[in-house]
């Protein structure tokens, strides 16, 4: 009888009916021989009220009693979720995080799990039962309650899934799964049936709206496979794993675009030992989140250091850099808003080559410039003007015929035929 | 520096506004030198929604995910209340029952508390804080969630006050403490300072509106002095305690009145033993509960055995009753409706004659005819007719100048005066 990890977010348990809906789900999965272990978030907007009622009491409410607060809303999924089950004639019992065994490291809000023993889960399924257990929660090793931060119930079901060394761990979303690019922008954009966790993590952007990449280095780390899939049908989504079967040949997976950049450029810094760690120690401070950093030699004792943060951060960042930059004794400090991020991800790139030139000559025939490149084994990402990203990730995804990528790479024939395609553009732009 | 135990129901808790009224009461104590831990309730009607809530998952939910369900109430209460004191510059810490050690019997929604460690409350008022701590709540020995049932957070906060070994334990209510009669009754009903738990006890009609049965027990049991107060100014309200100065002499402390009574009689029952035994065992089963016991012998081998039940309940204890009359030999049965409880409680009773008297003879200047008549050490109760029940408590309250009860017997000169009063009644009618 096959452990399967289920968990389904706040707006799949949004209401007494939904939360049959997933009860039934759950109650299927049950007949058809599994055991069912269901992670679930706090109803709908349940958080944001509850910290709309914190607000009320207290501008700045300490982040021990918000985490008391925000943890009462799955507490209350799980037992409604529980209910649901035993109505429908199946054996359950509901768990808050601490009574699950999740142990968190005293972080109040934004928790890390340190351990998940999941005895009484166990002990639960053992007996028959459906263990639903509050995503998002844990208590340290003091018993304070603590909250896991975003993503956090993404991460409880990947953990729980490495605890009862499950099967499998399901993710459901409101989306069908993981794409080659947002189909907002790409409206041909296809789902992938299965991606690796490096892939998955590099695609944060395309990926977080569905799984949190706290979860995805949870999952690498315990060898769990992840099922990214929809709650609204039955058909398969997108598995998340270790190594998929390279000689499908795919070697772009997919196409992340994150907008709201800021790009800053400190020019003419000194090429000694020790600037970029005062210049990234200030910015670290001040609680600034630096995303790409390019250092390029301009000339002999001279460096130009390129980086972006969040647009919402320019201002705080300019003010920490601006009386920084005369000290280090850097020529000028530039600035840009409105650019955003490009980036075109996939493990076949370590073994391929042209998929950069692939890349820059899709755009340049859109007339895109770049302002930056940046990569690594799996990833390379441009920055751009921000107007441009849509018309960016439109080209490169039909430059790599991303639309044609096997729904089915299981199924050898298709496989074989439409990879071949995917795998001759890499290979004509060489 | 005394601890102080407060206990706020959910009527002072229910808004954000009030919540704040509670945290003002608390930091004045604490400005006042005072170590406080303080036990709240849900917020308002917290707990009947969340009731209906269940009801409209599953008719008939499960105890156990009940208690899961219901127990983010006071969860919710705590740590807002512990952002407002620390937004109000008191430190303080929030627990859940099962944090602050509350150990249940396992019943899932009518525990008991088996023992209180109150651990890390004694540690956050040794640190100085202000210990919140959830009513009506705890675990058990498996770290199964619990609700106490009704008077559930009185009973908290007197065990908590007994594990700390409190100078006190505030009840705080919406009323000014405990009344000699109910004010809506006889509108001349007075306040009184003192009353023994066993008064308390048997004035639980009066009683447990404001201090449940429950928590008399446990206050008993531990020598805890209980302040039942209003929340809504700083007046003294009722001590409910061990002892209290009998020479003060008041010998009646109150008169507690209960409409919506039963009487049945079970006539000519074979004067054998086994019999009452087989009637109460059966009207046990069937879940009702019996009240007045009243059996006098008629003639020679034949008793009646009288027995008061809540009116609801008639019908189904007379479908228990009517073949087992038979059965046991019994000539008829007999049962009236709409009958009351009306009852004088005093310690003091132990030492003085007359009060029966006292009593008898007041209902009988009204006309008022009694039906039965039951006594205990510090009670006397009678069953009469329900609609002169509000007559009878007039009556008896003025008979026994109950009004004059003074306020404060520890302002002696004025407690001998006005005691002498009491007594004196109680005198002339021996």
């Amino acid at each position: 009888m096959a452990i399967i990890v289920q968990k389904y977010g706040g707006t799949s348990v949004g209401s007494v009916e939904r939360i049959y809906n997933v009860a039934h789900r759950v109650a299927a999965a049950v007949d058809a021989g599994h055991s069912i272990a269901v992670v679930v978030s706090a109803m709908g907007d349940t958080t944001d009220e509850l910290v709309s009622l914190a607000r009320s009491v207290a501008a700045c409410p300490s982040e021990r009693e918000m985490a008391v607060l925000l943890s009462t809303g799955e507490q209350v999924t799980i037992a409604l979720l529980a209910m649901a089950l035993e109505n429908l004639g199946c054996n359950a019992a509901s768990f808050t995080g601490p009574q699950a065994g999740v142990v968190t490291d005293g972080s109040k809000l934004n928790s890390r799990i340190t351990a998940f023993s999941a005895v009484r889960v166990k002990k639960a399924l053992a007996e028959g039962k459906v263990a639903v257990v509050a995503g998002f929660q844990g208590a340290d090793k003091d018993g304070e309650i603590n909250t896991l931060g975003r993503g956090g119930s993404d991460t409880t079901a990947v953990a729980l899934a490495a605890a009862l060394q499950a099967h499998s761990c399901e993710i459901y979303t409101d989306v069908d799964g993981v794409f080659t690019c947002d189909p907002r922008i790409v409206p041909d954009a296809r789902k992938m049936n299965e991606i690796t966790y490096d892939e998955m993590l590099e695609l944060a952007s395309l990926g977080a709206k569905v799984l949190h990449p706290r979860a995805v280095e949870c999952g690498k780390g315990h060898g769990v496979v992840i099922h990214v899939r929809s709650s609204f049908h039955y058909e398969p989504g997108t598995l998340v794993k270790e190594e998929i079967d390279l000689e499908t040949g795919t070697v772009i997976r997919g196409i992340a675009c994150d907008k709201g950049q800021a790009k800053i450029a400190v020019v003419g810094v000194p090429d000694k030992p020790g600037v970029a760690a005062r210049i990234f120690t200030a910015i670290g401070k001040a609680n600034v989140n630096v995303d790409l950093i390019v250092q390029s030699i301009r000339r002999e004792g001279e460096n130009d250091i390129l980086f972006t943060v969040c647009a919402d951060e320019l201002p705080k960042t300019l003010t920490v850099l601006e009386p920084l930059v005369k000290d280090v004794g850097a020529k000028e400090l530039f600035h840009q808003n409105s650019v955003a991020k490009i980036s075109v991800v996939g493990s076949g790139m370590v073994n391929s080559t042209g998929v950069a030139a692939g890349m820059f000559q899709a755009m340049a025939a859109e007339n895109i410039n770049i302002e930056i490149i940046s990569t690594s084994e799996i990833k390379i990402t441009c920055l751009i003007a921000e107007d441009r990203v849509e018309d960016a990730a439109r080209a490169i995804h039909k430059y790599f015929n991303l639309s044609d990528v096997p729904l089915y790479p299981e199924n050898s024939s298709e496989t074989t035929e439409v990879t071949g395609r995917n795998n001759q553009v890499c290979r004509g732009i060489q």
